[in-house]
């Protein structure tokens, strides 16, 4: 079994956002399966390099969610592409990446490198007008679900509502077509009750703005998730 | 091992390109592995349903490679969905697909349903304008089959030179990156040495228009192909 099908809790550390050694311990030892680096934008070798440093000696599993090149910093355990499926344009769906592996293709640890195939769903959010999204209809969705699933056998689909909580229905309905693809939740998770909500429906659940708005809320949105996945569900 | 895996050598024939009795059985007993259906232009729903009709009696594995969904026909062993890896357009590589997906998902079977990493790299081809195709370099395409390979873990890798002999040395780059995802190589192929060569170098050789210009040079294309696999290359 890959070690990220273990993956019920992620918190999503933001590398342009200041957190302080009391916090980063904190979240580092909550209990969560892995730490996520990751931000639309301001993320620099320096603050992904100073942060990656901070969170190694926690020993957790650590991945780099790559967006940027100038910023791909060769200490974590796993990196993760972004494709932005409901992108309108081809090149933040692919040709970023293709980019990417034009140049760095011949030092990539393949087995380390693994795709996600994002769906963007908020459109306030930094992420949705940067990667120049449409908003998708709900059967939209459930088809790039499928894509994913069947098509490009992606190991992540990610229903992304960064900054605003989603719609559990939509969610429920793209569970429905996920197998062997791992569908990641992520987006204004801010309590434990909304932690458990998502948890009963997605594989993994990503937590992220709340750790620097209310650290106590988003410690226990690790239990919650837990507490959901051994009920049994998923 | 999926059935796809044996093929070296599949004809390609063009529903829209009329074909007699005659040649049809040649090219279905030549001991070709399997036909491939698709065109570029003039697919239609009534003449695809026309030559797999004839074609079905011989018994040999059969693919429709879909590209219009008013012409898909129920009656293939397998559905190859391509994706043009570098059309300038999202919509080639992309949402035809997600649109597919969106209106027959539910109908799909998936085990029959194969993805192609397509790459046109004769620009006067129909399918190059059509899709809106750049040309790329050499390192654009070595890219192309890492994201195909590693990435996307496609089935397959297609370098379709469509109308034109392709390079042999580019071909041979690819394959190199290639271990999981098959190498399919078409376009040009017109005599038996073309397949010898083709066929050293891709795991599929695909052999089209020459079907319809000079049967027996086809026909010899098959041994060819056959030959060069005996002998342990790939």
């Amino acid at each position: 079994m890959k070690q990220y099908s273990h993956w019920d809790h992620v918190f999503k550390l933001d590398p342009e956002k200041p957190i302080s050694d009391e916090s980063l311990k904190r979240i580092c030892r909550s209990g969560t399966d892995a730490i996520i680096v990751g931000g639309t934008d301001g993320v620099t070798f320096e603050n992904v390099s100073d942060l990656i440093d901070r969170i190694r000696p926690y020993e957790l599993p650590c991945a780099l969610e790559v967006s940027d090149l100038e910023a791909v910093v060769p200490e974590f355990d796993t990196y993760l592409i972004p494709m932005v499926l409901n992108s309108q344009d081809k090149h933040w769906l692919f040709d970023v990446q293709h980019q990417a592996i034009k140049e760095y293709g011949d030092i990539i640890d393949w087995s380390q490198t693994l795709a996600e195939g994002y769906c963007v769903l908020n459109p306030d959010a930094k992420v949705f007008q940067k990667a120049n999204c449409t908003v998708p209809q709900a059967e939209d969705v459930v088809a790039y679900a499928k894509m994913a699933e069947h098509l490009l056998k992606l190991p992540f689909f990610y229903v992304e509502y960064s900054g605003m909580y989603g719609d559990p229905d939509l969610v429920r309905q793209v569970a429905a077509e996920l197998n062997e693809t791992r569908l990641i939740y992520g987006g204004g998770i801010q309590n434990a009750a909304q932690a458990e909500e998502m948890s009963a429906l997605a594989d993994t659940i990503v937590v992220g703005n709340v750790i620097y708005e209310n650290i106590e809320a988003a410690l226990e949105t690790v239990p919650a998730a837990k507490r959901k996945k051994e009920d049994g569900v998923r």
